[in-house]
């Protein structure tokens, strides 16, 4: 049992590892809350908050009168997750840019329903709070626009989130962080700071398509490495990898992986870690999506095990205040002063009014309270999202089951194109992801990502519609 | 006489230009207000107008009762100008990092003068009307941080920005601009748009230091063109660069280069953007000076002579209204989309608050009123810091004549050092920028720059303290 969740966290946590390992089914009724409250010696109150969160993850249901049962989707049917990629080992270079662009342009037209993009439902952000605390600044900093900032960062930003690093397992000086134009910037720059035109770097598979961008911009080479829904990288893979090859950085998302949703277990990201650090590999760690598991305490991050000052670890506050702010940072170990000198090369400074307004949130916003809703809201409509599929599919489809974040992973039948599937479904009027831009290789071609970022009739009707696509995709 | 300024502005250029050539010198009386304007058969207020500007800009004195006199710095003296440096027209690759760092640390300390970076002065800048239109475009649009904007930018911002390129010479279409985070983010674009790692890139010498780091972080290489403190970089010398090398673009300053201040002639810029379009080079124009030329209309765009879409046109409100809001942008030309697409894998969009003020205060916020004021401040501070230069600097120190922004080109004798003015400097609590940062072989090492966009008393003591220093650098 995890020891820094809240208890009812932790109840619920015990209880979806039974339902994962399959020690309950799909169907099964699981114990009523006063039989486990007893069981586990905690108080009928905290059992109640813990099948609470349970539903609001999508691992059971409740039926009044009757009890509380395991949900389909949560079943162990380990057959019914996406297959890990077996990519072939070898370098290649990146050329994803093109139907990217297109997925993002349509996220900006309303009449799309957006399912493709990772854009923020507005609705789950606290605009007028946040608003209130640029108004704050603003009154109280009126200057504020007028300077540039410092290239490392607004001093009180960077307090802010070393203090709120220690949540993670991390403690952080705040000299070693530099607050960036969002984690695009921060993991761009971390790619800068630890590699020369032509190095190579290895990247899960799939992978967020942003990384695969840059490491094209950059003229890098990348190698896929075989990524688990449910576990993150594979450490044989990643090692076969490195001994073969002359590795610059590994970039990886051990806290909920963009499009997986996987989330690596802690042992595992000391083994990663200590596997890099033996090697003298840099460690660029993604970990955007760490803040929003489903329900549970943050993940640690597996900067939390770097002995070697070898992990640069980024994150924003993109997915979880203000997309719009652009607002990021990089704890860059032994790279920090790198990273710096190419922060002021690439855009000099971030936006000081937001920096400082996020600082402010961070101090005195609410910023634990609203997670704690962000996160439930997260659990349900991935939740619903992944119901909807299952409903709607064609047989044989296979879904991740994402322990964090707002992004569900779809495999269809091998026979399926997800390309062609995004090009009908533009036309029908939703955007989706497609496989493809999540590979250098253009692999997953019968894949496909979908946010759960909204939900509400209009997706669960659209996913109606993608189900029907996909037959003839 | 140029034809797109005011009447009083033309009047005063045409004196000004009487004075640079060295029809009238030092001393001087000129013409009385009256007899100037029966001359020029221009009213009376025309040519009062006119003689204020020619003080702001410290080209005369007024003495009271007596008339008005040609002063010091404005002798035609061309001797005292700083040197055509003609560096070597070989390749180098390029590291100036750590010194800049050091200068911009300088930069943010409340104790030391700031003549180094090139920071703005807030009180020059329209703090509380620009914090007004944020507020407005909160009130108007409260979930505008909640979403990430476009990659290309904001499209109010984009059509203001088109609009306002008429004064500059040039038609734009908005789908032409992208907006970036500072005007550093858009030059960094432009070379990662037209140049590969190992690529050639001509740079006029002596250049912003930022934009050698930026070279240097993409793993590019750059040849220096001799540039001249009027009239901007030599066409002859460019021409025969072009001739030996295989260049990927040219980054240059036609209006007010940093650090020259120099002024590129119309013609000249027209020759320029011919010179290279028959040769297939891309020119990246950064004018983040142009809109700050000291009180005559502003000058021309070399964009305004393209006809090949070769030109990558780069500017910022940075200097002119905010630099904490970190907006920039570039007209790309033929480049525009792949800007777009880089600037995705950089930093995905720019703040969207930021922009939309930005937009709002250009549409409604006097912001030509503005820049009338802030140009008339840098004539004057700039005047100001010329003539302190001139009164305590060792002889044989040649200065600058800036036709524009908010910066002093300083040449010491050849047997000084300004690397070691600058650790002098620092130790009495100054901040300085040394030549040989504006050099990517550290080149102008009797050379400074100092910034004007201070002027009051200290700035005065610290330059008499500077030319103290300066005897014993």
């Amino acid at each position: 049992m995890k020891a820094n969740g809240t208890l009812y966290e932790n109840v619920a946590r015990r209880i979806s590892g039974l339902i994962e390992s399959g020690t309950w089914r799909a169907g099964d009724r699981i114990p009523s809350v006063r039989a486990l409250s007893r069981e586990l010696e905690v108080s009928i109150s905290t059992t109640l908050e813990a099948y609470r969160l349970l539903e609001d993850q999508g691992f059971i249901d409740t039926k009044p009168q009757s009890g509380h049962y395991v949900k389909a989707r949560c079943s162990a049917d380990a057959a019914q997750r996406p297959r890990v990629a077996r990519p072939p080992q070898d370098p290649t270079s990146v050329s994803v840019n093109e139907l990217v662009m297109t997925i993002l342009s349509e996220g900006h037209d309303p009449e799309t329903v957006p399912l493709g993009a990772a854009l923020p439902n507005p609705a789950l952000l606290p605009a007028r709070k946040l608003q209130r605390k640029i108004s704050a600044v603003l009154r109280r900093r009126p200057e504020i626009t007028c300077t540039y900032g410092m290239t490392a960062g607004d001093p009180e930003l960077r307090t802010q989130i070393a203090r709120r690093a220690v949540t993670a397992g991390c403690t952080l000086d705040k000299d070693e962080i530099v607050t960036t134009t969002g984690a695009q910037e921060a993991l761009n720059l971390c790619l800068g700071a630890t590699c020369k035109p032509g190095s190579l770097v290895a990247v899960e598979s799939p992978i967020f398509y942003g990384i695969l961008q840059m490491i094209e911009a950059r003229a890098l080479r990348a190698i896929e490495v075989a990524t688990d829904a449910g576990e993150g990288i594979s450490l044989a893979a990643l090692d076969s990898v490195i001994k073969k090859n002359r590795i610059s950085a590994v970039i990886c998302m051990p806290n909920f992986n963009n499009p997986l949703g996987s989330l690596m277990p802690d042992e595992k990201k000391k083994d990663l870690v200590r596997l890099l650090g033996a090697r003298g590999v840099p460690l660029i760690e993604d970990d955007i999506y760490g803040e929003i598991p489903h329900g549970l305490a943050r993940p640690r991050a597996a900067k939390s095990y770097d002995t070697k000052d070898l992990v640069l670890w980024c994150s924003s506050f993109s997915k979880t205040l203000s997309p719009g702010c652009r607002v990021g940072w990089v704890s860059g170990g032994r790279f920090a002063r790198a990273i710096e000198e190419l922060k002021f090369a690439s855009t000099l400074a971030t936006n000081t009014l937001s920096q400082a307004a996020i600082a402010e949130f961070l101090a005195h916003g609410g910023y634990d309270h609203h997670l704690r809703g962000l996160r439930r809201a997260a659990a349900h409509q991935v939740g619903s999202v992944i119901q909807a599929v299952r409903r709607s599919f064609p047989a044989g489809t296979r879904i991740a089951s994402p322990a964090g974040g707002f992004l569900v992973w779809v495999e269809l039948p091998p026979d399926k194109d997800s390309l062609k599937l995004h090009r009908m479904a533009a036309r029908a009027g939703i955007s989706i992801a497609p496989g493809p831009i999540f590979s250098p290789r253009r692999r997953f071609r019968n894949c496909l990502r979908l946010s759960a970022f909204f939900w509400n009739e209009r997706v669960d009707r659209a996913i109606d519609v993608l189900g029907q696509l996909a037959q003839r995709a």
